[in-house]
């Protein structure tokens, strides 16, 4: 099931840009969203609008918008004057490929031309898209992943404790996982308690994601990553494995699962693929 | 009047960002923010609502967004990898006073938090912010601004003919002015055929901006500009002024505000203050 709305995802993304203003800024747009990303944030949407029993196609003008920003702050990461990667997903950077210049603007196009896709899209109404265009907006900007990522730069000047490092995670990371759990809802049209229910189950999955992507950065290796591992530790970067010790950070993780679980069964409707996502989420190994 | 928007506009900026996330962040932000720009766009907003007999405080949050915009694309155009200047309004550039790092990421910020200003906006009915988010998104984006700041580095590389420059600056800076105008359209609920209206002149200004901008660039000096001049010789870069010549540029610019002011004075309304403007773009020293 997660396959096919990965597929029916992808040939939706591979539609976007027919008509250029200018090639180049496509093809380096294209090139990061096509890279063969896990597209874990649509994935989750289309999951939990499949568990709200509305049809996941309902979904797709906003899975994109927010696979657009995400792709965006990856191109904008990897720039030299932020995280200086080479690599991503298994193939060169996008500033390697296309330079610095077209990588930074190619970040602005998606990231601006992100909220069209759902303010155009006529299949929801204005009250949903307002909604989810102030959701998006404030998950990823000043007060979301653009202030976590902030953060995330100056805990590099020093040690961590826990609670430092959770909210470096719920900002960076957490907040744009949360938006596709209350976007859902959104689309879904549920009441207030249900959406509160939603975001906090997202909260838990954000949480998880990035433990998991600490764990693997020690356990897993270049070939399955397709970028460097290891490197929170070159680095001496607090992580949750820094400061729990890597079984420590393991059971953390899997108490979060058992709470998602039960916050996952406590909301009407089939629960398996959201279940499911978050068993390959946690054993995943890349 | 067009100093009372100014000060109107200017206080309102300066009341954002009043609950940091990050410290650094919301400086870098303001720094540019409140770097004592001409605020060009929203007075074109704010005059063209006071023509179409709106409040002009009813385009408050608009202006802000397009003010968030057009500043997030000066900082990011000042970045190393793209103009590398290190003055702007005769203050340092923003990556110069907080490095690159973090010129990005208040590039980033602002233009995901401007859209967020125009969906919390109760002033303005669903279907408008509806209408003001696509719009600004797709003049912003890559069928806009970002897509013609991309076919101005690919300028660089050859010499334009007066039909590709004019392409390239209805995209970089065109597109954003032409929808201050529209975006007053909006708000003010207009028919068609005045939107359409609105978006001649705005084009034209657009245009008479550029101009302005490239004659300056030869006859400015940096106190009067707060920037480098001559930047454009200097770079063999095709300009109004290289391909129509200084007289042949100026000329060029009284056609098009005859144009303008023609255009302007068929809408009904006070044309004043919109006028005023016109001639402040044209006569201006900076």
């Amino acid at each position: 099931m997660k396959q096919n709305y990965k597929t029916l995802f992808e040939n939706h993304l591979k539609s976007l840009y027919a008509k250029p203003l200018d090639q180049t800024l496509d093809e380096a747009m294209m090139y990061s969203l096509l890279a063969g990303g896990k597209r874990i944030r649509p994935v989750l949407l289309f999951s939990t609008l499949e568990l709200l029993q509305v049809d996941p196609k309902k979904g797709l003008s906003v899975a994109t918008a927010i696979e657009m920003i995400h792709t965006y702050s990856l191109i904008h990461d990897d720039l030299p004057a932020m995280d200086d990667d080479d690599y991503r997903r298994g193939k060169l950077t996008n500033h390697k490929v296309f330079g610095e210049a077209v990588a930074i603007l190619a970040g602005d196009g998606l990231l601006t031309d992100s909220f069209a896709q759902i303010s155009k899209d006529e299949s929801l109404n204005l009250e949903q898209r307002i909604q989810l265009i102030t959701l998006i907006s404030e998950a990823a900007g000043t007060r979301g992943m653009v202030g976590g990522q902030m953060l995330d730069i100056k805990a590099e000047e020093s040690e961590l404790t826990l609670e430092e490092l959770k909210r470096v995670h719920r900002h960076k990371t957490g907040d744009l996982i949360k938006a596709c759990f209350v976007c859902a809802g959104f689309i879904a049209e549920q009441p207030t308690d249900v959406l509160k229910q939603l975001s906090e189950i997202g909260q838990r999955f954000g949480l998880i994601f990035q433990i998991k992507d600490d764990i693997l950065d020690v356990e897993g290796n270049f070939e399955q990553m397709g970028k460097a591992v290891g490197s929170d530790e070159n680095n001496a970067k607090s992580t949750y494995v820094s400061l729990l010790g890597l079984e420590g950070a393991k059971e953390a993780m899997q108490t979060l699962n058992k709470e998602t679980l039960e916050l996952i069964s406590s909301l009407n409707g089939d629960h398996s693929a959201l279940n499911d996502l978050l068993q390959y989420i946690i054993s995943r190994e890349k």
